[in-house]
């Protein structure tokens, strides 16, 4: 996979390619990126990538010409186009299931803005993708496509190695995860679940469903109802219930 | 405000704060931080920070000790102690709302974990908030701790100068912003709405105030439910609603 990222602040993110899972993935040839700074493509005198909106109002909006031209300047040697993603607040509620879709693309290129907002030109004409991560304001797109892009490469084939494992995450079985505990058996006091020192594999397993489903039905019942749910997962659910009651 | 990160990857997040409103908030001496590797707590002769979880599975959990003596250490000289945050995919979904509570506090401090989890006793007995950026798996909780940090800092008071402006966001107003313009008029062929360049200030905030309920309606009708809509409003969605059908 190769990741474009089009910025005004390269040296923001930089550090975040030369990191963990992302380090490894590029050492194993599994992805590539390049950041763009489109300022290098305004052909503005002044080298300005933005302009006060048309109708008034207070910040500034991106102007059209440097995005798209940066845009096609990193697209027009490739024989086919890649998945132009805008990151916005206005855009698609990012998933897991949107990262399972995005990770078997060939090419990624996304557009970070900063200031107010883009010229709609370009969320008209140019982009195939709008996604926002969550429902809070960012001073930038950088930090979204990020989250994007870790998400996403985490997924290529042979990139987690045993350090972590994709299939049992949070969200991945639509639940959240059972608690974790590792050494020392007691840490100040605090210990870990008897159950959990038995060796006993059928039972812990069956804890750790229970768990997770106690945490899922106490933090996050809008994940239950999507959730694929065994008998015995629903009597454990029951059982949850009436004791609230 | 002042915000410790406790990290493992102190360099993959240090040019986030480096640039645009944060660097410009350290500047104008609104927050200050720190990042702090919790590997060089650990007692473990190896420096290890994680183990083999109790019960079996794949993938490694963060010891206890080096987390809780890191925390200790930042805090301990503290007359009061901070908001301490836990970035994880079990929290408290994260909301413009969570960043205006946080941007009051005057000391937050995040725990970014790796790998696949955190012993259940960091949760327990350490934490005062759990929260998660949102229903998809990172590598790491630096991100979302960057997220988190970008979105609050951004409301502390004067940090945001005139290129962007908190009040008018998206979510802010509980709706999906409109459609932004700048120049040029007409960029290869694609034009302005000719109301934008009409003058006529209150047509051109109806116009701006019905593409808002529009793309709201559009991509994310749960919004519209919770927003403060006027009687206006609520003609325009009548509107909407029945040339859809």
């Amino acid at each position: 996979m190769h990741i474009d990222v089009l910025t005004l602040f390269p040296e923001m993110i930089e550090g975040v390619f030369q990191a963990s899972i992302l380090k490894k993935a590029q050492e194993k040839e599994k992805f590539s990126y390049n950041l763009v700074n489109f300022r290098d493509y305004s052909t503005n005198k002044h080298m300005k990538v933005d302009d006060y909106p048309y109708g008034g109002g207070a910040g500034m909006v991106l102007t059209p010409q440097p995005v798209f031209d940066a845009v096609e300047a990193v697209t027009n040697d490739k024989e086919t186009k890649p998945r132009i993603i805008l990151m916005c607040p206005q855009g698609e509620p990012y998933s897991q299931q949107k990262a399972e879709e995005l990770a078997e693309e060939d090419h990624l290129l996304f557009i970070c803005g900063h200031y107010e907002g883009y010229d709609e030109r370009i969320r008209e004409h140019l982009v195939t993708d709008e996604i926002s991560i969550g429902d809070y304001v960012l001073t930038g797109g950088e930090l979204g496509a990020m989250v994007v892009i870790d998400s996403v490469v985490r997924l290529l084939p042979d990139v987690l190695g045993n350090e972590a494992s994709a299939p049992e995450d949070s969200f991945s079985t639509g639940l959240l995860e059972h608690p974790h505990y590792t050494r020392p058996a007691n840490f100040r006091g605090m210990k870990v679940p008897e159950i959990l020192l038995s060796g006993d594999h059928g039972k812990i397993a069956a804890w750790r469903r229970n768990e997770s489903l106690k945490r899922t039905y106490e933090r996050r019942r809008d994940l239950i109802d999507e959730a694929t749910l065994s008998e015995a997962d629903k009597k454990v659910l029951n059982e949850i219930n009436q004791n609230k009651c």
